[in-house]
């Protein structure tokens, strides 16, 4: 079953050790979607403005995801500049420039409307709010938000949270929503705010999964090449959102699965510059890693 | 087989925001023992200085530890005092009384020179080196050292990584002696420095471990109950070192359920005070957790 992504088409440039790359295709819709789609058909709702690269927008369409709801409108494209040093695990930010992002109203076709499986990556939360509202009866809604908005809309945040399913936040933001450092304690005060599942991404340290029945851990594939982390968890959300929206089916088996499926795609991620490295991988790949992977953490 | 640990016995005053404790039974070799007894004989080479009550010499002997080259000196018993904020995973030290360490010589007996496992807990690294130089044929040794020793005793550490299978620190420590940040890389380098096994302790995120052959990962036992982490990384190198002098077996198998082990040891640490839940535990419930922790980790 198809999924509708609704996040940021962003041109970022980044500075890392290994590096600097400018106006790279960017943004939380984008990273997700690069995921996903080796799961499922993926439906991009975002904008961009007239500056947008046309490369960028083949690129887009050559690797399949569905762009009728992508609006293009005048003004210039979000961009974000940031950096990372040391141990790659922080991102300052150097510039932020919403552009044509500040009036970003979502709009789906009606054939959209009736897709089971949503993500809301990381815009407004009133954004997400509205596209959530236009779907006829979904069956896996997925939110993810940020700092910006827990501090600055936590009540529309709040709200929010009692209309999904699963909550993806990183381990920062999860504190910080919660009030709690303990982050099993925090992945329980977020589920009492009303989604049944939540997802804690601790970045090089792997996932924390919260549910009424069970808890799941995994650590992150080591890997020694990371080159940029900017996506590496819209890219987890993704390979997460899109296996379950492929096997159509929410237990505790393939909650586990697609958590190690997510977890093997942001590996893939880090080790390129932007979507560099997730773009050009096949389900081939990410099997042959997944495989390595079970190797690395299972004990007799 | 049994196993020596060389380390310290100290009176630790520690607070935490579950509440103030004075003056307890600490120290690297006693949270080491503490894991360690469960699955072997352990064997402590410690100072203690006139002031160490009674009752805590008492309780190390109920314990079954094999207290002969645990030496009482004149002069004071080292002392820690620290306490713990928010997350609860970093000590801010608040005073640090050497007392009877300062001058403390390891010295074993003849019987225990024939010991074949043995680790080198936190302590000068020349005291380290003494007793291994004492040693007969030792067939394992573990190394653990800190931030102190690295920065002032860097060329002596270096020395006696040369001589050790083993090598245990936690992230920090490993970025620092490494100059590498990402935590593979830093595992590859400190490799290369003499140790064939390098074992990296991440605190609530679990651990990393790197040899030749093959990398093992494991999360944390995620738990909400952290009331004081002191010594969970002793208490995670006894059941490692515990379990691998049981089974005298070193192979990729064992390496793996002896870190899976020393996390659930470890983890029953931070739920309480001190040793005061680890000197009360016993197999059946390092068994019972390792039977949830695995259901929590795997994916099929």
């Amino acid at each position: 079953m198809s999924i509708i992504v609704l996040g940021t088409v962003a041109l970022d440039t980044v500075k890392t050790p290994f590096g600097l790359r400018k106006e790279m295709l960017g943004g939380s819709a984008v990273h997700f979607a690069m995921s996903a789609r080796l799961f499922t058909r993926v439906n991009l709702v975002a904008v961009i403005g007239e500056n947008f690269p046309r490369r960028h927008l083949d690129f887009l369409k050559q690797k399949g995801l569905v762009l009728t709801s992508l609006r293009c409108v005048s003004g210039k494209t979000f961009q974000w500049e940031g950096r990372y040093e040391g141990d790659l695990n922080t991102a300052f930010t150097l510039k932020t420039e919403l552009g044509v992002l500040c009036d970003f109203k979502p709009v789906i076709s009606s054939q959209q409307r009736k897709i089971k499986n949503i993500f809301l990556a990381n815009v407004d939360p009133q954004a997400q709010k509205s596209l959530l509202r236009s779907m006829h009866s979904p069956r896996l809604v997925g939110l993810d938000s940020m700092n910006y908005w827990i501090k600055n809309k936590r009540k529309a945040l709040l709200s929010l949270l009692k209309e999904v399913d699963i909550y993806v936040a990183n381990d920062q933001e999860a504190r910080d929503l919660s009030g709690e450092t303990n982050l099993v304690k925090a992945a329980k005060c977020l589920r009492s705010f009303g989604p049944p599942m939540v997802l804690i991404k601790k970045g090089e340290h792997g996932v924390l999964f919260y549910c009424d029945k069970f808890i799941f851990s995994l650590p992150a594939y080591p890997t020694e090449k990371v080159v940029d982390p900017t996506g590496a968890g819209d890219t987890f959300a993704g390979g997460f959102m899109g296996y379950l929206s492929k096997i159509n089916r929410i237990s505790q088996e393939s909650i586990q699965k697609a958590i190690a499926y997510g977890t093997i795609a942001a590996s893939f991620n880090v080790e390129g510059f932007g979507a560099d490295k997730t773009s050009a991988i096949t389900m081939k790949n990410i099997h042959k890693r997944l495989l390595e992977f079970r190797k690395l953490i299972l004990f007799k």
